[in-house]
């Protein structure tokens, strides 16, 4: 086995990739994925997607998008392992071996939880659980399966998320003690200050808000979505503040550091707000042009998608396998024959 | 597929048969075996095993004279499908989905777990969870798999049992609601007043009084134990009182009417420990004898354990992987291509 470190990351597949994704996690997942040096594996998180969503054909539709998405934008599947987590068995089998390793007052103390118990109780619900699946209890074990299985070294995550990856260290640390050494306690890798891109209403944009602009919108929608933009009444010739602005804002996390500082030059001049947003639309169609073109022929030939996500399984597994293997054993479920 | 009920029955790999396990479960599911109306699926819960178990080598052990016992016994590997487990993924997959659609509120009704919590209520341990892993809470959920894989109709089991196959029922009845009709709501077959053996120091036979009698121990060893049972200090030619008598308890389990009559009226002329003990180890023996071989062989053959279950979980997986494609298309994880 190779002795690269290795980088795990899911992509849970309950939405459509929006420009704030591109920027905060698939471009620098994209280029991380061309790093030689580390053995990259990105998978599409559908078993964690149902905890979100009940909804079969958005999970479905999303896992197809997601899955077009990284590879038109090139991800590289020779490097990296890009796979669905429901094609890896191994890993649910995993999650029920680590709840067995587990205290259940570790998962009291998780924040997803936590936060679901103190919407509750701040609503006057008289059942704390109210609304709470084992799904949602259970996640932080399934997470924990998906970074073991690969004994990955490194997780990027957001601050957020930090608990979870040191819940998988007490898990595999405590699988370890009473089993001896299997798995490698993964370190949290935190993304210090990622793009974060306001969306359509000036807030962050975020599917939550439903304020979005999907990265791959056909042309006349990027065009529609992008006039929309909440911007404030200023007046072309106006001097403008790019830095509180939407518009600047994306521009900036897509164009070099020499037409960044063009433009704000022109909002001290007082740019019209329609100017900036034909500008950002122009400038954003040009960049992404090919990699829709990619993306559309990929939306039409879902059989490469599905072809590529087998040879990530089959990649995937090529490890999952062994050390379930080696799992197994180490608890007693073994093969009778001497 | 049949149209036959199917039944189904776990049983957990944490110890050796031992005379208790015969008379109440093991020789009613061995007959039952042969019951060609009937499609019965016996299991070696493994995975149920880890929750109580973390010794891998008691674990393995177990495993094999479970399996040694009944096939030594005749079970009906024909009709029946008798499996292990772990050889199944597909039912660690479906715990998974079950999970995310059982309330969480329901899992802290558990019987076990509430058992477990009182128990550090009552020793003044400030944490209610204390010594409770996921594993324990997450167990009706993983005996809701066992059940909905197979669409087993009918479950036997303890009183102590028939929560289990209450939640088993609302977890199916609540995948059903949200995804369609998929899984049959199986029913608790409570076994009416099954024999009870008293062991070694007249309370129940059960392993967790350390009081046992192995279904198989050699002769020498049989011999001994029998000599051990606790009797009361009654005289040779005092008349003695069967129904409260261990050894007596045992005989009947395994004599026939008239050989209990007789024994019975042995009992009322006053016969002595001693003597009771020598006809109750020789009729034991005689009675074992046979399947003692067997199993002795069998022990002696692992591979030939090994390739009974490799059929039949071949046999259950030939339900469980349709069972799980369906499943998995109904909730959204589907092949992309076309």
């Amino acid at each position: 086995m190779s002795t690269k470190s290795i980088v795990l990351t899911g992509i849970t597949t309950t939405g459509t990739p929006h420009l704030g994704n591109y920027v905060g996690a698939i471009r620098p997942a994209i280029e991380a994925s061309r790093d030689h040096d580390v053995l990259p594996f990105y998978f599409l998180a559908d078993y964690h997607a149902l905890i979100k969503c009940q909804d079969p054909e958005r999970v479905r539709q999303s896992t197809l998008e997601i899955a077009a998405t990284w590879l038109a934008l090139g991800l590289d599947t020779e490097n990296a392992v890009f796979y669905r987590q429901s094609d890896v068995p191994e890993i649910t089998e995993l999650a029920w071996i680590l709840s067995c390793v587990t205290a259940k007052g570790l998962m009291n103390r998780a924040h997803a939880y936590k936060a679901a118990v103190q919407a509750n109780e701040e609503s006057g619900e008289s059942d704390p659980d109210k609304g709470v699946t084992m799904g949602l209890f259970n996640y932080p074990i399934l997470m924990a399966a998906d970074i073991l299985m690969f004994n990955a070294n490194k997780v990027p995550v957001g601050k957020d998320q930090v608990q979870h990856i040191e819940m998988a260290r007490d898990i595999a640390g405590r699988f370890n003690h009473i089993y001896g050494e299997h798995f490698v306690l993964p370190e949290a890798q935190i993304s210090e200050d990622t793009a974060v891109l306001c969306g359509l209403d000036g807030r962050k944009m975020s599917k939550s808000y439903d304020n979005t602009i999907p990265l791959f919108a056909p042309e006349k929608q990027l065009r529609k979505l992008i006039m929309k933009i909440k911007t404030n009444s200023l007046l072309p010739g106006e001097p403008k503040d790019p830095d509180t602005c939407a518009l600047f804002g994306i521009y900036r996390a897509f164009a070099t550091k020499e037409e960044t500082a063009a433009i704000r030059r022109r909002y001290a001049e007082g740019i019209a707000w329609g100017d900036m947003k034909n500008i950002l639309f122009e400038y954003l169609d040009d960049h992404l042009k090919a990699a829709r073109e990619r993306y559309d022929a990929l939306l039409q030939a879902p059989d490469k998608i599905e072809e590529a996500l087998q040879d990530g399984a089959r990649k995937a597994r090529s490890y999952s396998a062994p050390l379930i293997r080696k799992v197994r054993h180490s608890i007693g479920i073994r093969g009778l024959s001497l």
